[in-house]
């Protein structure tokens, strides 16, 4: 009998709990689902006999320390900024430990401490970061190995609404943490291109979008993700010349976005005057400069020339110059525009979310300068089923249950701080992914 | 004899210190100053009778107790973030502090325990903060005093290059922290119009800004401070409509500054990659979309309808499109530009500087709401001796050595953490100041 210990129940982690539940049986597990709310916990088992759902709060050390220690194997679905304290548990312990975030600086420094005793503290193994690795790896490892050399990697993700219940101008609905979208981007994109390093300031970086076109689904656009340079390593393609990471959205979604951005309505580091007692048209006023004509008008010449086709009409669909009071104390721009969003871009009771994933390499044959060029490119789509076992909850929690599988069988084994970038971890993962239906079709030229 | 302590002899405290020096014979004060160079401290000192100088390293508890502790009163020219300790120690050792830095909230709770011990904590008592305070206030608590009230008031202040060695286009040469200048503006500007908040987030802050003439000296513009809401308070302004601080510059200056907001080259919060190897040229290229065309047409293609006249010529001056290596490790875009622009804005040996301040006041006779409305323009130009007594030096040292000196004669003597915004500050340190020729020149209409 082997006992998991699930951190956090949260939306992310409803297929996450389906798979360990459905394999507790022949794979002789025993589930502990563990959440600040136990109705919560209580809802994800569903009564299941090789189960049980406690409250748990992790900042009570004596009781985390108690649950940690009673396990085999512990995923963490915690917000990344809470996982340190159970890594530092599970080490101590003596448990593994599996989590879909990005390993943190002090994280990592675990990695001795994890190696000495034994302990695979397996994280980025969700959708992105996870599937992205592992589906990328699958390719860069097997040209590797065929000799060839890559010229060019673009990788693009992003989590959508399914085209049968796209029925907003934008292309979007929420289907996880709607602040995470608010404040997309904010930083600067570096890539590299050609050879040569390349900077995207948030001010510009929804209006330099690439597109791409995803066989079955037409055109996305995608704007670049901050850090596109750190995986060059973990991927073993140091020197390559072009690589580019990105976020996917409907065509025209990037350019209308960058009315907020421009407007400065994203920004979330200081607190709008009297905020609770604004209403959204008195919002919107604060940020265009003053001058004739109706706030709409004021609007469309103060955007100018970055305005494209479809975005004002896009702006209009949100309604957003309206006399509602906003009413939230001492709110941030981005926190206001947060709690308009969420109601236009609610995901109905009957929508499906869809995680779509691309990555597009251009390798030669051989390392010869003359030979042949090839493309290849690898793409994902995934509908949800419904409002629980949504693409998201099963990109991000089935590779992390896999995982932990793999774990517990001795499968994966190696110790230390990992992401799944070995063939060791993302060889059975995706297997097992693809008998689940997620799957990616690869097209060559 | 009263023993006044200066810590700190750069470049703001030549004139503070030559004031104390002037004075110290007949006003029967000792000087101690203090700086981690010995070299630096002589220098200011020039042997003075009633002054020393000394080596201090306020990291060094020992000394620094010691040193506060043998004087009566401090005067700290340290960089904001150091005050504390220094403040702390003042609060239990029983002695004056003067400082030209904002309060901190730090600094702020210390009031009680600065009253208790009957110490006056006296800070903002430089140009701005200071006389910026002490000259609005003249004229806040006169027409106050009249029954009148204030609709509108806007203050400006820059830090400039005397016009007969104005000599780039850009009107502007470094004559102090360059590293404030690269970074200033950076968030979001808040102020009040007509009763209305008002934001510009710095992507836009160049774009958005006014202009004013000061007699004599012809146009400026100004683009707005972070912080324009927060001296309603101690201003006596609570219910003001309209409030504005701005920074000046000379006309053109800000639109073609917004080329390099733009680029994202202002941006301190990230390192180039490889900043050591690349080329000024190198870098344009890397924060450059891509396209056809030199980069200087790229460049102008960028900055589309955004780039106002003359900008590109301020631009071209500068010679950033260069082979020159830049040859720093691990820097940030706004390090690089800084050290481009430290050699093109060089205050130069013969060179003066200039300070210029404005204030503009509208206010109703009575509160009568027809009552006569006027206006009130209150305006400063100062221009540095030399390289040492600059504009700068003099009003950012001058009112804190008057304030300084005011408070060992007992004249400033409301203990507690203050900024000069009463009459027993600005009263005394303003006549002080206007015999040493830093005087506004007031015009109605």
């Amino acid at each position: 009998m082997k006992h998991i210990l699930v951190i956090g129940a949260g939306r992310s982690a409803s297929s996450l709990i389906q798979y360990l539940l459905h394999h507790a049986g022949d794979r002789k597990w025993k589930i502990t689902v563990g959440d600040v709310s136990l109705a919560l916990a209580e809802e994800k088992i569903k009564g299941h006999p090789s189960s049980r759902a406690i409250a748990l709060d992790i900042r009570d050390v004596s009781q985390r320390e108690k649950e940690i220690g009673n396990s085999d194997l512990v995923i963490s679905m915690l917000p990344a900024s809470m996982h340190l304290e159970v890594a530092e548990d599970c080490v101590r312990l003596r448990k593994h430990l599996v989590t879909a975030s990005y390993v943190s600086k002090e994280i990592g420094a675990l990695n001795e401490q994890a190696k000495k005793a034994g302990v695979v503290l397996l994280n980025e193994s969700g959708l992105d970061p996870g599937i992205d690795h592992m589906s990328a790896m699958q390719v860069i490892d097997r040209i590797h190995e065929q000799g060839g050399e890559f010229i060019s990697f673009r990788s693009y993700c992003g989590g959508l609404v399914a085209p049968e219940n796209n029925d907003n101008p934008w292309g979007y609905k929420f289907s996880w943490n709607p602040r995470n979208v608010i404040l997309a981007g904010q930083g600067t994109a570096q890539y590299i291109s050609e050879g040569t390093y390349r900077y995207i300031p948030y001010n510009r970086l929804f209006l330099q979008t690439e597109e791409l076109r995803v066989e079955g689904y037409g055109m996305f656009e995608a704007y670049a993700n901050r850090d596109s340079l750190s995986y060059r390593k973990p991927y073993r393609l140091e020197n390559i010349p072009t690589m580019l990471r990105g976020t996917l959205r409907m065509p025209g979604y990037c350019n209308a976005w960058n009315i907020f951005v421009k407007l400065g309505l994203t920004d979330d580091f200081y607190h709008i005057q009297d905020s609770e007692k604004l209403t959204y048209r008195e919002l919107l006023e604060a940020f265009l400069p003053a001058g004739p004509g109706t706030l709409r008008d004021r609007l469309i010449r103060f955007m100018g020339t970055d305005l494209g086709e479809g975005s004002i009409s896009r702006f209009d669909w949100l309604e957003i110059v309206n006399d509602q009071i906003i009413g939230l104390t001492n709110a941030s721009p981005a926190m206001i525009l947060q709690q308009l969003l969420e109601e236009k871009w609610k995901l109905q009771k009957e929508d499906k979310d869809m995680i779509v994933m691309q990555h597009q390499f251009e390798y030669r044959e051989s390392k010869t300068p003359n030979s042949p060029v090839h493309l290849i490119t690898s793409s994902l789509v995934v509908k949800g089923e419904d409002q629980t076992y949504t693409a998201m909850a099963k990109t991000v929690g089935l590779p992390v249950a896999i995982a932990a599988g793999l774990i517990l069988d001795g499968k994966i084994r190696t110790p230390g701080v990992c992401i799944p970038t070995t063939k060791e971890i993302y060889e059975p993962v995706m297997k097992e992914l693809e008998s689940l239906g997620i799957h990616f079709t690869e097209t060559h030229s």
